[in-house]
């Protein structure tokens, strides 16, 4: 257990802790009082029918989303909905590596899988708000690996899905990126087996990882049309090192550790034992995929592949040149295709 | 200076070595008494117009592209042209970090530009043999960067250019992912400033070049289609380790470096002051450009964003599910579209 400035309410809150308690995991091995941090904004109405999930990505946490996907001027608007923003295990404001203590914290943190956290959120929202269906279970890349688990494990309990930018089932070439990703902390000279006394000990390897980023998180495309300048960066290196370097290098190394592990293995099909043709078809939820053009890692055929197995299912690729990190943001044409998008799923009679 | 077995006769040859002397490079410094390897294939006519010259990628020597591309049942056959394969500064074949003496050896070689392998290449090609046309200068990636600068230093020589998946000017996404390739070597705990005693202690930096290929070189649908399969690997893994490891694994880490510093500031318009246009407007040429569908840093919009400024030019787009390294015609439908594609060009007047 170390501490770190930027998992803390100033930076992510006001967040809530929810003591699931000792919680055994997928992959053998228990969490010791497994705390999520998660927020609400709106009401639960009396029917208990309004509330909607709103999922983590990968070193993301629930504000981030809050800023980007919700308000009174986006389809997932408090106004009308229960939204629940709960962070995933590992993701530093959650039951994480680095906020463990010790036999537990750090590198001794036991594996933990897509399945899990979903198993952990449904406690959360079965346990603390008696909530028995959702209206919509939202998340992007990593946060959209725990829609789909939803989906398929709990699909009596989810009336719509809108998985973005992310497969059911993670792919082999993504997980060969997300290595590079591990590696490029690993290999730091002040790694120490993970043991490191300050998140910043790290810092060349979380640099390292940020510019992994710069490749795959964006593409040619961005660059081609220096599309940093509508972001107010003098240069690519400029964005890079402003941007994306800025964003990795308060995070923890453990943590990231963890949740690629996770990602890496994200499949929803060890529901039905390996069979993904099977697992999808369990799907009964109205189905909204989302893709981005031009993501280097999640394309448009991958995507496709898996949502033509699901019986109420549309995949809508959203326009946008900065690939894969779309989901940030960056452009304005961005929000009003996701929220034209999710307004015609919530819509949607189930 | 170091050895390496790798860089000898026995792997790559034959090939023989052209002295063109001490050799002032663009950046400053200079090779002294730098040599090409070079080898030949079929014969000069009497009228000298069959010459095609065919230029090296990024870790790739001549062997390579006599393997895959040159032969009676390709377009480029020795009975037909007389063939100069030359290897560029830096490939370990000609001189390079790992085989030039101290004080120019290794980490103290200095930077090389395209500019300056087309220099030695016209020194070796108009000194040696006496060619003042070529009737092509053919190159892939990295190869493909000489191409272009061939066409816009020396138009009048030229007859026919065909560069494969590459731009006469690199991009700023393909410099970024440069710079992946290039830290994962620096960032060998062995690495010691680039003064090593055998590439082998950079194994480590080796294998994780060789990954950050398997994304970038490879693609998401490679993968899902589980291509390897057709390369008698038994995994993705298998793949990378018996094919991706094994291919870096006697590289020399300088040598790469060097490579990899032209690449990065590979540019045909520094003849130009800058401008793209004007340099690709000198192309008199008559053009070819190929690319890689699925190709994760030379996609199609990069390649059609140049070949429109240039007047008599074309781009064929190759059919492949291999990416980038479609290039190593790791599929039996490769070849023959480029047989096909270099069959028009060479028979089409100029």
């Amino acid at each position: 257990m170390i501490s770190n400035e930027y998992y803390s309410q100033d930076i992510h809150g006001p967040f809530e802790l929810y003591d699931i308690g000792d919680f055994d995991l997928e992959q053998g091995g228990t969490i010791p009082n497994c705390k999520l941090a998660y927020n609400t904004l709106g009401n639960l109405n009396s029917a208990k029918d309004n509330a909607i999930l709103v999922t983590t990505w990968y070193s993301g946490t629930t504000k981030i989303m809050e800023q980007i996907y919700i308000g009174e001027d986006h389809a997932l608007d408090p106004q009308k909905h229960f939204i629940i923003l709960i962070n995933q295990i590992g993701s530093g404001l959650s039951s994480s590596p680095h906020n463990s203590p010790a036999p537990y914290g750090m590198s001794n943190f036991p594996d933990v899988r897509i399945g899990d956290d979903v198993r952990a959120q449904h406690k959360l929202i079965t346990e603390k708000f008696g909530i028995e269906k959702l209206a919509l279970v939202f998340g992007a890349s990593m946060g959209g690996q725990q829609v789909w688990e939803w989906a398929v494990r709990y699909p009596d309990m989810v009336q719509r899905i809108a998985p973005i930018a992310i497969t059911a089932k993670n792919t082999p070439h993504a997980f060969i990126f997300a290595d590079t990703l591990n590696e490029a902390l690993i290999s730091d000279p002040n790694w120490n087996g993970g043991n490191y006394k300050a998140s910043s000990d790290v810092k060349v390897g979380l640099f390292r990882q940020a510019r992994l980023w710069a490749v795959m998180g964006l593409n040619p495309e961005f660059y081609r049309q220096e599309y940093w300048r509508n972001m107010n960066f003098s240069s690519a290196e400029d964005f890079i090192s402003g941007f994306l370097e800025a964003y990795y290098e308060p995070l923890d190394p453990n943590n990231l550790l963890c949740m690629a592990w996770k990602w890496q293995r994200g499949d929803a099909s060890r529901n039905t034992g390996g069979n993904l043709q099977e697992a999808l078809g369990r799907i009964r939820t109205k189905t909204l995929v989302m893709g981005f053009t031009g993501d280097m890692f999640v394309p448009q055929t991958d995507l496709e592949f898996e949502q033509k197995m699901i019986a109420n299912s549309e995949l809508r690729m959203i326009d946008t040149i900065c690939g894969h990190f779309a989901l940030f943001a960056l452009e304005p044409e961005y929000m009003p295709q996701i929220d034209k998008n999710l307004e015609d799923l919530l819509s949607s009679s189930v």
